[in-house]
């Protein structure tokens, strides 16, 4: 059933009551809604939370998630990327902890000839944002403008930038207000704040990294199931082509935890390095087989594999490191070198038994990390961009007593117990665990 | 299931989200929301309204609602009473069209020894408030402040006044946020917001007049019977015990609709006028029935056919007329006389066609009554205190063609064909419909 809707006069407590009461939102209802939203002084904030109550206990439907996505996106600026070399993908991750997979994909698919273009946001809680970890390297400008974005990637490939705050305007107040009014963990809502910053950037296609587990905001599989699902959908029904991964974050995403230390780890595996421990060569494996992904979803390549092939060679030749290199140059960064990045001295925690790793907890490393100060525990706080841990050993490695487990770069004392409660060694021998556990297309 | 509650710390986004997820809010932490509700600044608009449509869409139990109610009249001043002869009785209507039932029954009821103490309101929509109606009386103040309540109910046993902007506080806020989210048509919202303010009124018991037809809120005797047991039940658990009446509103109560008009009616039913018309006499025989239910209820008289004589006798021997003055007197009124009332010249439109009245239609009559400015379409609208309606008939009276239907007192000109429409005449013979639907307690 849908109730009756007039575009030149949308009543808004009426659009209010047929959420209320399960009645279908018509597509130009919702984008009135967005419009009234983005426009601030047009409806009340207690309006906007009402509606946002009654969306969360009467979910909107994959297409009204859809519409909604669309609205949001069309509530202001659209980056216009035609003219740029095709394909234009952008990579989105759901957010974890050591999460540092878009500093490598970027250059490393733009080596490869695609086009990629992302805006990108600040870490909240113990999950990191690109924009802290870009900025540990000296000078690097997260705050181009549209017209230099699409500049840069025309000349290099790629560019990023911090959100603006023309894009997407109706999602900006639709998500501090669900802040506060427990509005948060609704998926159609989730789901319709993130695209439509997507669909809002322009991108012609979309990679997204749902994360998966202590480290993240879905912590079991089936809700990332569904996040993901609904995520593909609607932004396939939305008109932005997209294909996502869930991938594990109950261990931390490579070995890096905390800013400049994320920024070493990644252009480590963009310079080949030979020497990566454990950690560091399963988040390389990560890299190239969302790489891969990438590379034959957006059509650049005739088979997965194919990708792998020339993922891997960008690599081994150096070409991903020389875009790397260029992009930094690109946003005036000053020219890399690993010791010009803001460090601590470190400590190393040893295992004091030996054993196999069971557990190696992404959320309470996290957590440490956020109290040495690498992360924000609200908006407000600054970030500490030396800070953080590197974790050198896996799920399922087998270790020594005495042997080293996590190097910790502290600004001053730190939670040893807490560090060491992540550790889990047991007797028996345990099976690794992959990174990817599912893709959905 | 309970969620845990800290009241000297409570969290506004988990007290929200408890609501969202039909978990019970325990009293400590309803009182403590009524009182950052009142507090204004302490907790956002967003976040009432998100509260609101988890409240609407999980209703309050019961227990909660009484809670509320409690909690809410606390968030502000209480009356208090001691010391006035008992029992203090408080009367309220949910509101209708022509109901002016309070000027009758206030003077009538102290002149028969109760101690009436009221706050009142404003009309809005085509449900009259008392307070305009009052005011038609040159001078009589709808400002008297509690002391100056308390002190005039001591000496003649009667006072009433406009709310006060200290009683129930948080009340006044959720109201304004439900009237702009769709939350308004909630019981158990209904409920607490009523019964807050008697409670904040102070007095020992209560006698509530539920509406029901088309000239009230609620439209059907299923919704009425509802809301009307919802009332009673919570005011009784919150220690307010309380009797109640459901009451025809499909047909206006007694023959006047508009301010000035009303009291002219209240002042003839008080003065015992043997010219009463028919629907004079219907809205006489309430106040009676309803007078001779409060005695007995109070504990003024051993049964309500006592109660019915006492009433009875008030009116017919003068003392309730007597009362009236004085009361008018003392709220500083000019010596009331119809004559120096608002008016305008009436017009009177008389049936077409012979027959039975089946309808008499309330809604339609208070619509016309709106128009004629005798009430508010806006809460900042200005009423016409002498412009109404008078209707001659009743639901089952005879009528002959040319007969005078209903005499309309307009200011300019008026929709004619509306008020004919709320009138049908039909060839069958119809039977009348008791005022009085159903009693509960």
């Amino acid at each position: 059933m849908r109730y009756k809707f007039h575009a030149e006069s949308m009543n808004i407590v009426d659009f209010i009551a047929a959420r209320r009461d399960g009645l279908a939102h018509p597509a130009e209802a919702l984008q009135e809604f967005a419009r009234l939203v983005a426009m601030k002084d047009a409806i009340g904030d207690d309006q906007v939370a009402a509606w946002l109550m009654a969306a969360f206990l009467n979910p909107l439907t994959s297409r009204e998630t859809a519409d909604l996505t669309r609205a949001m996106a069309l509530s202001g600026e659209i980056l216009e990327l035609e003219g740029l070399p095709k394909p234009w993908v952008d990579k989105h991750s759901t957010g974890g902890v050591g999460d540092k997979t878009t500093l490598v994909l970027l250059p490393l698919l733009a080596a490869c000839g695609l086009t990629m273009v992302k805006m990108s946001g600040r870490g909240l809680g113990i999950t990191g944002g690109t924009v802290d970890k870009l900025e540990s390297i000296p000078g690097f400008r997260m705050d181009l403008t549209p017209a230099e974005m699409i500049d840069q990637a025309g000349k290099i490939g790629l560019a990023i930038t911090g959100q603006t705050p023309n894009l997407a305007p109706a999602d900006k107040r639709l998500y501090a207000i669900r802040d506060v009014t427990a509005t948060i963990a609704s998926v159609p809502l989730i789901v319709s704040s993130i695209l439509s910053k997507k669909l809002a950037g322009g991108a012609e296609k979309l990679v997204l990294d749902v994360k998966c587990g202590s480290g993240a905001f879905m912590t079991t599989l089936p809700e990332a199931q569904i996040l993901a699902r609904a995520l593909v959908d609607t932004a396939n029904q939305a008109g932005l082509p997209t294909v996502a991964a869930i991938t594990d974050m109950n261990q931390p995403l490579g070995s890096a935890v905390g800013n400049a230390l994320e920024v070493r780890e990644a252009m480590r595996v963009l310079e080949n390095s030979n020497n990566l421990n454990g950690p560091e060569q399963r988040f390389r494996e990560l890299c190239l087989d969302l790489g891969a992904e990438t590379l034959y979803f957006a059509g650049k390549t005739r088979s997965e594999e194919e990708g792998r092939r020339i993922a891997e060679e960008a690599l081994t030749t150096g070409v991903a490191a020389q875009k790397a290199l260029e992009w930094i140059e690109a946003q005036s960064g000053k020219p890399y070198d690993s010791e010009s990045l803001p460090s601590v001295h470190q400590f190393t925690l040893e295992a004091r038994r030996s054993g196999w790793l069971r557990r190696v907890d992404a959320g309470a490393i996290g957590r440490v990390a956020l109290d040495l100060g690498a992360g924000r525990k609200q908006k407000s706080d600054t970030v500490d961009l030396a800070v953080g841990l590197r974790v050198l050993k896996s799920v399922g490695d087998e270790v020594l007593a005495g042997e080293p487990l996590v190097e910790v770069y502290p600004r001053g004392s730190f939670d040893e117990a807490a560090l060491r409660q992540a550790f889990e060694i047991v007797d028996m021998e345990i099976a690794p665990t992959p990174a990817i556990l599912e893709r959905l297309h």
